[in-house]
């Protein structure tokens, strides 16, 4: 009697919603309706799709996304850089030594030419001063002030704000599609994960990136866990394919990259078995967000975009595939 | 009109449900009703219930469990270190040299007390060996053969079979109500992964355990990453707290263990703010699983135990709580 009543009623109920539904709402509204568009929906649809050759049960369908550069701009520098440039002088005043001495004496000259001539190790020696001492809970509330406050120095737009509208619209429709989405990150993860769910809709264990190592210890008793001048883990170029295999375990079916750091971790995708999709975002559009790819000295696309027209990866082309660049533009 | 439409019928469907819906089953059959097993129960409805004082939202309804002792069993050795023995017997053909060179000596015969008088790093430089050069795919191939034929000494089991099946009532009981499940074991990850979707509900990306080092590199094109014998994390005694901040980034309001080595990790839990839960599995029952506690080389509980008691810490007695105990039993 009741499976009965149930029944009828539900019957009726997907009938009457049938009968008024309305055609489905794009997913990717801020895509232009290119072949790069295109590619995207139509591998959702085959891996989604039960009885499809190409089908991949839900929970197999992970997806890894670098993050400056493909999820947000890395112009006119990586931002986690200018996050540490700007710890670096508001630390300053309890450092009367840095006054004189190098890496710390050319942040607070604004000198970037000396910084960045330094190479990895002068950032990395930054880095671990921004870190040292700071338990994760501290330098957690550090990176939600700054998240809070900081503007980017051209567009003067809060930096979470210049996050790419159209790759949010994409981390949504694969995740209403089955995906569980990571971020795959040279960026400190400890940077990322303060804002990552409210920017992007990215829990905290689903982000992975480079860190410090880190030390327990009880003080007066309270459990904490402080961070140790000393580099843990460079999730980066080779390092992306470890930490995807150490931190998740499996391997994406889909990659989303944008520079040649990224180009391991879209081999290691695009080598597994089955159905899978690799694409690069190509930075085009001089106008509304940057042109760079072979040159440049942040986010360098060389080889990886060699390998991608090579193989027939996706390549998003900016200036014609998005209709709208950032997530804090009008529509 | 489409909504008035579906809100009837919606309306009508809910008292249909209602007027016939059974009693809820139990969610935790195997667990006796004791104190235990209320304060569970008491502590799921205070998060999960809306307006409850103590409510947690569900992304922030992080359990951590340890693994060795609190989801499966962990004598006469703990289960782990039976797959490396058994590792280093298939091995031998391939390396006459262990005949006669320590530890393997003692491992080819059978002699545990050399093996473990060598203490942690002659465990290290055993496990070392069975990762060395396999690529993770041959070496998660061999835990599946492992898993699918390896029999506990004394039950005659699958090892898999000898998981607890009260714990993983627990575990589909907490997902059931909105929290996401993470094994935090001393035991090796990429032992644990290709077997705990299966055994526990629980995929390889919510998997934090010890690990070896590893390296991306080009085969013939062919991207592979290959273990090397160097031992890259141990995830045990303070290292469970630094595993749950580097890999899921964020402090579990729940955790789980039933040793010593689980401590930092339930110290770590219980200080975070809001609504927590610390739970040890004390192994009472000699009958149908073994009784240790302080003085055992395997799972020892001391320490954590005092603490437990202390700080009013749920402490399971299995004999007591437990109705049953393995996954493989009828109830």
């Amino acid at each position: 009697m009741k499976n009965m009543v149930v029944k009828s009623l539900l019957v009726l109920l997907l009938l009457a919603n049938t009968a008024f539904a309305a055609a489905p709402a794009d997913p990717l509204p801020s895509w232009n309706d290119t072949a790069t568009k295109k590619a995207i929906v139509t591998f959702v649809g085959e891996v989604t799709r039960p009885g499809s050759p190409r089908f991949v049960p839900a929970a197999e369908r992970i997806a890894a996304f670098d993050n400056d550069g493909t999820l947000w701009a890395e112009q006119p520098m990586y931002f986690p850089e200018a996050f540490v440039f700007d710890r670096i002088r508001a630390l300053a005043p309890q450092h009367p030594e840095w006054q004189g001495k190098q890496p710390f004496k050319a942040v607070l000259a604004g000198d970037l030419k000396t910084i960045y001539a330094g190479g990895d190790q002068t950032l990395l020696e930054l880095i671990n001063a921004t870190h040292d001492g700071y338990t994760t809970e501290e330098f957690a509330q550090t990176v939600k002030d700054w998240a809070a406050t900081a503007r980017h120095p051209i567009s003067g737009r809060l930096y979470t704000e210049m996050a790419y509208r159209p790759m949010r619209e994409l981390l949504d429709y694969l995740r209403a599609n089955g995906f569980k989405t990571f971020i795959v990150s040279g960026g400190w993860a400890d940077f990322m994960r303060p804002w990552t769910e409210r920017v992007y809709g990215i829990p905290p264990e689903q982000v992975i990136g480079s860190s410090n190592k880190t030390e327990f210890k009880l003080r007066d008793g309270k459990p904490v866990i402080v961070f140790l001048p000393a580099i843990g883990f460079i999730d980066d170029g080779a390092g992306k394919a470890i930490g995807i295999e150490r931190y998740i375990g499996r391997r994406p079916i889909a990659a989303f990259g944008n520079s040649d750091g990224d180009l391991q971790m879209l081999q290691w995708t695009m080598d597994g078995e089955g159905a899978r999709f690799a694409l690069l975002v190509h930075h085009t559009d001089a106008e509304r967000e940057w042109a760079y790819d072979r040159a440049s000295s942040f986010g360098r696309l060389d080889k990886a975009l060699d390998e991608a027209l090579a193989k027939g990866w996706t390549v998003v082309d900016m200036k014609e595939d998005w209709k709208s660049i950032y997530v804090f533009e009008k529509r």
